[in-house]
């Protein structure tokens, strides 16, 4: 598997959007955001998706040089028009900007509307954790999904995260989506020519089927514990696409971010900060997170386990291996930049 | 079955609650909340409880005569100590603060410590749609379910709901807990001698078990699509327990409210009222959520399948049948309420 430092991989990044025409400072952040992604062993929403953005910038899927606008503002919320450019950019800002609004305020929601996908919704979560704040991210996505008692693909599994300060982790964090799995693992179970569970997909009429042949063309994705996860993936729903005056991915205008390259993605994100300070006074959320942390991982076993993870361990432990050693590349990762490299002419600086 | 008026039963568990001292304004908030809960048909939340909640009262495991205290207050935010009241009573006060800090902040959040079960979640989520808000209610308690690679009860299924602003039903909301399914639902199987689904519970060991007599003695509640689940739990422990200074459900201060009378519960609610009217103008939020609603509903079905239900319209449709034909009384809460009749002397004003 091929290493490479995690600072140059984000110089590659950042360089070949750069060499499209998109400003230095936003090329950086979308850099930052796939890299650390990768960093985590999120690899379906990392580096690997930089050759397909690049392409549908230059298909005018979306705009390289679109600017987000801030559309309405007030003491605790405000709200985005990405005018479709890539969904981190917006999605740094209006975290950020939360942030700031949570200073004061104590919790703060900024709404982005005519965005493009935004990688992973973690990495935004985890910018208020950095800022001892609690911090959620969600998105709409194009439907991919079905509803107890329907068929076909109704709405998407809308991905959600949050992230908390702690201490022996940098925090407590989750990002799922609302689907019993990711659509990917469906896709390679296919591809291997396994079967899966009934609880991964609908056939074509809307039953669950252990056959992944189904999916994507007739099939869609089953929610997570059924009518919980259909509900869920409303709530994000009505946070994103309803209250930002955008679309929803019921309205038909979500469409694939990649498979209809030439089209505006116009999906809708949110963040929500909450500040801590505010309400512990000087006591520290991060020892309190911590301390719940520990009661969590020290609690009894079950027969046969040897650890129980909080959300987020997992994911921070593989980060802080990439730190140590240098990011171990995937295949496929490797192989959509080599092929952006071979494209753009910049080296990809792999360390062997 | 025994049929009651709804007005008929809030006045009955008002007179109930100020008979054992209650001051007249928190009886009716508490009667109108669970009756109310009844009427959307979840009876296990509703006025069955009522007897139990007085119970406790008269062994001071709860205060009838404790005063919600704002402790900490700024634009966007408030924390509530409950002071060990019924649940209810600092859960209303909180919802109506978040909403009237919402209307100009845009966004709101109050935490309620030192609190009482306060029955279904729901209810103060559909506090904010009324207002034309969006609002999210939560709560952590007891623990009673275990997490992936644990056994044992480990944290709360922290019940967790939303409601938005519709038309054709009062809105559209859902109020679930993190587990599969509750657990009334498990010691109902075991009451039948029935033998449950592998995905419920987990046995002494930590591994799942299709036999329900292991709970609750030795087993614990599984997560919702497991680690999602697992990790929507605590993210309801950082919002309500950890945000607010009071308990978490893995601290083990946090015990049953009603098998545990004399006791404390000390759970922890936090309530955040979102302003759409700020991020929408002149259009309405509940337009909005109206046409999202009417996608789904008429979206293709499963075979065999006549409905697909938008989240809450089951329960609003059973609303509006308490409304129009009085309150069909299931067995358990009419039992329920009939001993506390006789107990109190205020009769139970059941239709026939």
């Amino acid at each position: 598997m091929a290493k490479i430092k995690l600072e140059n991989l984000k110089s590659f990044c950042k360089e070949n959007l750069v060499r499209e025409g998109m400003k230095e400072e936003y090329a950086a952040t979308v850099a930052e955001v796939l890299a650390e992604t990768d960093a985590c062993g999120t690899n379906s929403h990392g580096t690997k998706n930089l050759h397909n953005y690049i392409r549908k910038f230059r298909v005018h899927g979306m705009d390289i040089h679109g600017e987000p606008e801030i559309v309405a503002e007030g003491p605790a919320f405000a709200a985005i028009d990405a005018h479709n450019t890539l969904g981190m950019i917006p999605s740094v800002q209006a975290m950020e900007l939360a942030c700031a609004k949570a200073e004061t305020a104590g919790i703060a929601i900024v709404t982005v509307k005519n965005s493009t996908h935004f990688g992973a919704a973690g990495y935004y979560a985890n910018i208020a954790a950095r800022k001892g704040m609690i911090g959620l991210s969600m998105s709409n996505v194009d439907p991919n999904m079905t509803a107890p008692g329907a068929r076909g693909m109704l709405l998407g599994n809308n991905p959600f995260a949050y992230a908390a300060p702690a201490n022996t982790t940098p925090s407590v964090f989750l990002d799922i989506a609302m689907s019993n799995v990711a659509s990917l693992k469906v896709v390679q179970a296919r591809k291997d020519g396994k079967q899966i569970p009934p609880t991964w997909i609908v056939d074509k009429d809307g039953l669950p089927t252990t056959d992944p042949s189904h999916y994507p063309e007739e099939g869609a994705m089953q929610p997570m514990a059924a009518h919980k996860g259909y509900g869920l993936a409303v709530l994000v729903e009505l946070l994103t696409g309803i209250l930002s005056g955008g679309c929803t991915s019921m309205g038909g205008e979500i469409v694939s971010w990649c498979f209809e390259l030439e089209k505006p993605n116009n999906v809708c994100h949110t963040f929500i900060a909450v500040n801590p300070k505010l309400f512990l006074g000087e006591e520290k959320v991060s020892d309190r997170v911590e301390d719940m942390a520990t009661a969590l991982r020290s609690a009894p076993k079950a027969k046969g386990s040897e650890r129980i993870f909080t959300p987020g361990e997992i994911e921070w432990g593989k980060h802080a291996k990439a730190d140590a050693e240098g990011l171990e590349l995937p295949a496929d990762v490797e192989a959509s930049l080599r092929g952006l490299a071979q494209e753009s002419g910049i080296a990809l600086p792999v360390e062997e």
